[in-house]
This record gives C-alpha cells, sequence and structure tokens, in this order.
C-alpha cells in the first residue's frame, strides 16, 4: 500500500514551511524540508546552499540560456534534479511524512498517496513576513518575491511540465494571508 | 460596513452549485445563482438560456472572432456583462449571501468582504457527475467538458483580465472529486 504524504508547494514568504512543520507536529509525522537538501549535498559533493536554490529555482535571467543548454550534457540542474527525484521517493517509501517543496508533489504522482496542497499569500503579507523572517536584503523585498516567484515557476515547468499555482494542480490551496497560518495548519490536518 | 459574501467560481461539472447552495443553507443566508439569471433577462428582455449562456461562456470557436469585434458598437455580451455587474453589486448591497459564478469574485472585489473560493474536480469525476446531472448529449462528456472550460476561460480573460482556475485568485480553491461535496461545505462555513 501506498504511504500518505502531504506535498505542500509555496510561494516564497507566504510561510508554507511553517505551516507543513506544524502539520507534521498536529499529526505526529516528520516534515521533510532541510533534510532533503542535506541528504542531497552529501550525495552530490555540492554545498548545501547551492543545492538549496538550485534544486527549486531556475537561474537569474543572466543565465537563463545556459539552464537549458545540454549541449555538452546534463546540467548541474539536471543531475540535482535526479538525486532529489530519488531521496524524495525514498523519503515516502519509509512511511507518512509531510515534504516542503522541491516538487514532490509531482515526484510523488505515482509513489504516494498525497495530498497536494498550495499555499499563497498577496504582496503585502510576503513582503511584511520575508524582511520579519529573513531581514532586510539590498534588493526590495518586492523585487525579491517577484525574482524568486518567476524563477520557481520556470523551474517547475522544466523539470515537472505543470503550471506552478494552477489550481487544478493540487487538492487544497489555501491564501495564508487572508486565512491564517493557523487556521490553514487545522484545515491541512484535518483533511489528511 | 460592506456585507461578507462567499463567491463561489467553478468549474463546470464540479458540483460548485451544489456546494453554494449547501453552503448558504447552513449558514442561514440566501444563494444566487437562478435569480441572476432571471434578473438579467426581465432587465435586458433576451431568453433565460440565453443570458445564462452568454453571461459566463465566450461563444464557440465559430463565433469567436465575433466575440471581441466592437465595430459596431457593443455586443450582446458586453449588455449583458453590464446587467451582470449592476445586479450583482445589488444583490451583494442587500446583504450577507452566496454568489455561484458570473465573475462576482471580479465584480465585487471593492465592494463587499469576500471569501472567494474555487471548486475543481479532475476529468473523470466531471463527467461522470454531468451525465448523471444533466443526461446524455450527442457531444461526449470530456468534449462538453474542455469545450466549456475553455470558453469559460475565454470569457473571464476578456471581461475581467485575470487567469480563471489561477490560486493567487482565490482565498481557497478545493478538489471536489477527491475532497467529496460535503467536506468542501464543511470547509467553507467554517471558514465564513
Amino acid at each position: 500500500m501506498k504511504n500518505r504524504v502531504i506535498t505542500i508547494s509555496r510561494e516564497f514568504g507566504s510561510g508554507g514551511r511553517t505551516i507543513g512543520k506544524k502539520v507534521a507536529e498536529k499529526l505526529g509525522i516528520p516534515c521533510y524540508d532541510a533534510e532533503i537538501i542535506q541528504e542531497m549535498a552529501k550525495k552530490t559533493g555540492f554545498a548545501p546552499d547551492y543545492v538549496k536554490e538550485a534544486g527549486e529555482y531556475a537561474p537569474g535571467s543572466f543565465l537563463s540560456a545556459a539552464f537549458s543548454n545540454r549541449m555538452f550534457g546534463p546540467t548541474n540542474e539536471d543531475i540535482l534534479w535526479e538525486h532529489q527525484y530519488k531521496v524524495i521517493t525514498e523519503l515516502a517509501e519509509k512511511g507518512p511524512c509531510v515534504i516542503v517543496g522541491r516538487c514532490a508533489d509531482c515526484i510523488l504522482r505515482d509513489k504516494a498517496d498525497c495530498l497536494k496542497v498550495f499555499i499563497h499569500a498577496d504582496m503585502k503579507f510576503r513582503a511584511e513576513r520575508i524582511v520579519k523572517v529573513y531581514g532586510e536584503r539590498e534588493q526590495s523585498p518586492e523585487e525579491r518575491l517577484r525574482d524568486k516567484d518567476k524563477r520557481r515557476a520556470a523551474y517547475h515547468r522544466l523539470y515537472t511540465n505543470m503550471k506552478w499555482g494552477h489550481a487544478q494542480n493540487y487538492h487544497l490551496t489555501l491564501d495564508s494571508g487572508v486565512i491564517g497560518i493557523d487556521k490553514c495548519v487545522d484545515i491541512i490536518a484535518e483533511l489528511y
């Protein structure tokens, strides 16, 4: 029998990671997020920070031509994708869990009994939140969000051929800014 | 103070209308659906069946060129849109309610305190459901759904400039096929 897995896709700054952790705590099952990055770093030899970025985002526009240029064989992103695929499949085979991001919804399509969730929020909510959680940067929070959104959507399109953020790809999508993080946790935990 | 309104956008065959009616019953507030069509028919003189179709769907591909051709003034769809806009605004001003479809989420953007919901389900669930609810037609249920989806999305794009079915446009989206109609009702009513 397939394990029951909650996959949480999320917009940067929407609190999807926090929601994933709280849902897992409530249900008494593990939540995988940083663990996936550590495991991939170990397997590939890439630095964890590099894995974190390149395993979920297309490179910035400066490098976007190189992103899909496979004239000289698989790109670093291709290698990471292969490992990400394996690590996530193995985790889902271990037992019920919550997996945050990293295209798990798509990777586990036929491998687990998934509840597929997408968390989003408006620009204002996310901008305030990323400054609170990650601090100020040179780029304005709005610019950071637009850049992250664009690159995450491009990454998804390339590796999963799915439209990121399209309601039909998920069983449930929630606006965490309007509904509130704790209420999102309740709804997801109850549906599971 | 603005009235609290639940707007339910939905894919054809997903049970969104049934969900809207049940939510309204549970909350003891009115649900507007056929009422909007009757009111528009009265105001415009068009037949209710015509209003039902042309107030939510772009014409089939055969007529799509004419759809946006306003060389000779506003089209029937433009006239209907104007009345739809007025009727929905008036209903929302009367008091808290549920409104099914007809771009109410967009029309009431600044006019009501909306909980914006989108209901969808996969092709198999909807195909079985439309045969059960509306009976067999010459076209296969899958063809009917594809046609309806395409024309509803086109209608939305023209009149609201919003992407229909894009998670970010709603506070909550639900897969009624996986979650079940009654559970969808519970989640929406509780969030309200």
